[in-house]
């Protein structure tokens, strides 16, 4: 079957290498002629709500899915008239916008931080009022890897966090005191839901720069996965659906949810009985998951900016590689790597050994970043 | 870099799967317009030996390799004039062609059936004599699945092996008593020789059906390891060259060698740490190889003809998928899949489940396809 894919990043990528094997083909939409997947799959140059780029994904498709969650709801909704989307707009409406994000957590009871609209400076005077400080102030749309985002200690703050982000529909955010950002990776097809160990991720400047999984968490496990269950029942969800969390200790606060196969999921590509791309194709062309049991333990590291060289980087011959075949541009996502080993203290001893040999390049991610796991 | 392949079967298809996350593209040359490697390829739909798409290979790639050992060598060693091609010229010309290759054993002192050319129904009979029968009249070249053999068990044989094969350059080689057949992957780089475990294969008329690794043969697997060495050394080779042997219990005799990446191989996507077709990229481009450890034991199982339903073979929520993206038709290979399991006990139980599942398709093989291992 041809899989139609809107977006062309290396998540589609990566889904396209996932599902040559199961027999697939791919044909992907993206405004960007040099979008990554076009290495390996038939690319169509144009927007996402181009009629007949849209067109021939619903002629030549058996079933389209997303690498990106930013494409035009209305689009998608014209598309799943003629072809299955999966995820599909309900899904897309929802993660799109940090308001109704936020609105369904707590419909489902799901904990998240206190919010509020903020759409004048005057309403974001009350939100700081009513929620108090610290908060993040942050656009409702179109926010990633921290940008759209800015953080008010104090009141004095707030002017320039206004004429930074001021315009656009935004939204307050309480700042939460959390111990450690935990995702789930979850896949639900037509009669199955499965769940990946929880990953433990850290952050530099907002964008992921480790995953560890599994997490050593057995305190959340199971709140992480009822709260990924309700979420993907209530918006009858097909596809890999990533949730992240703060975790508190003794509950976890959602964080946001990315309808799509996720950077905390990288991991089981070398790291997992089944990676969360075959899975998630697999899902959507409702035929059986795959198991996704980790085997051992492992280690993601994002490479920002630019590959390092692999003559150094392969010298670990434990080292599983994944260039993207990106441009190098400052805080661009350009590739990543994968660590396995038995249980987590070899691993850690493997990620010390590798971080070190890598060297200049991994210096200002700090050492917190090679810290495998803070437990529960 | 920009690789180029020679040959866009399978083993071109997966050698891009493993070659993209490392980087690569990709410019693929076959004659066949439906050779599938073009699905996820740029391919050239050209004779091996037409200049204009050699040109091209040498204008764009950095390197150029082989999914086919039949390419004229000629070709080959034009082309490498202007372009690293690895394997070489003096590899193919030793694997095309039965009788230097038996040749190059008998050199290096690797022991293998007894043999004698053959060119005439005279130099037949002659052969039979000095041989003595059971005995296999073979091809000297384009010999693969047990295509172009006719096995000789009595005198009375001869005349319709004679008149199925004559009048081409024939190869007569003794039929030797094994207890199994085993095979070695070797991969040499520039400063670097590795070996994968010992894969036991098992056939159904002349096809490879199953390949079991790690083979428990602790007893020649370091005769392999030294027999696949010099052989690499000898030919001055680069990437990955497998190496066939019969097991007869305390020696091995050599069968034959393919100068790429190979069916019985196959396993290592899945089992081993780093695939096959990963190193042999590697190797090729002078990188660092990965490590070849097995991850516990793995059965690799070929589709031939069909590729059975994912419905069924998918229920399986540890089986590996690989569908070539052929069509169908009897006698092909068109997809393996591969099951993993931590130690050989476990994998029997699991590819007896598996293969009572998938039922109708697999009956015909017979039991012995699934009997893990024979030990020596």
């Amino acid at each position: 079957m041809k899989i139609g894919i809107l977006g062309g990043g290396q998540l589609a990528r990566m889904m396209a290498l996932a599902g040559y094997p199961l027999g697939h083909e791919f044909l992907v939409v993206d405004p960007n002629e040099d979008a990554c997947a076009g290495q390996l799959c038939e690319l169509i140059v144009a927007d996402y709500d181009d009629p007949d780029a849209l067109d021939r994904l619903a002629d030549e498709c058996g079933v389209v899915t997303l690498d990106f969650e930013n494409v035009p709801v209305a689009a998608v909704a014209r598309l799943a008239a003629k072809v299955p989307v999966k995820p599909g707009a309900r899904a897309l409406a929802v993660a799109q916008d940090r308001l109704n994000e936020k609105n369904t957590f707590t419909e489902l009871g799901i904990p998240c931080p206190a919010y509020a609209a903020v759409d004048s400076r005057e309403e974001l005077d009350r939100a700081a009022d009513e929620i108090g400080l610290p908060a993040v102030l942050k656009t409702r749309r179109l926010g990633y890897d921290g940008k759209g985002q800015a953080v008010i200690k104090e009141p004095a703050d707030i002017d320039s966090a206004w004429s930074e982000l001021g315009g656009q529909p935004l939204i307050l955010e309480s700042f939460v005191a959390f111990k450690r950002e935990l995702s789930i990776i979850a896949v639900r097809s037509d009669d199955e839901l499965v769940f990946y160990p929880l990953t433990e991720n850290r952050h530099k400047n907002g964008i992921l720069v480790t995953s560890f999984a599994p997490a050593n968490a057995p305190k959340v496990e199971e709140l992480a996965q009822r709260h990924a269950r309700k979420l993907m029942e209530t918006l009858d969800y097909y596809g890999v659906l990533a949730v992240e969390f703060f975790d508190c200790g003794d509950h976890l606060v959602a964080n946001e949810i990315a309808p799509r196969v996720h950077n905390s999921g990288h991991w089981t590509i070398d790291g997992a009985v089944t990676s969360q791309f075959e899975n998630h194709l697999r899902a959507i062309l409702g035929w059986p998951l795959g198991a996704t049991r980790a085997k051992g333990a492992s280690a993601m590291l994002n490479w920002i900016g630019a590959m390092p060289d692999p003559a150094t980087g392969l010298k670990y011959p434990e080292a599983h590689w994944h260039d993207y075949g990106k441009k190098p541009r400052a805080g661009r996502k350009v590739g990543h790597v994968t660590l396995n080993a038995s249980n987590i203290l070899t691993l850690q001893t493997e990620l010390a050994t590798f971080a070190m040999a890598l060297g200049e390049q991994l210096k200002e991610w700090g050492a917190d970043a090679f810290n495998t796991s803070r437990a529960d």
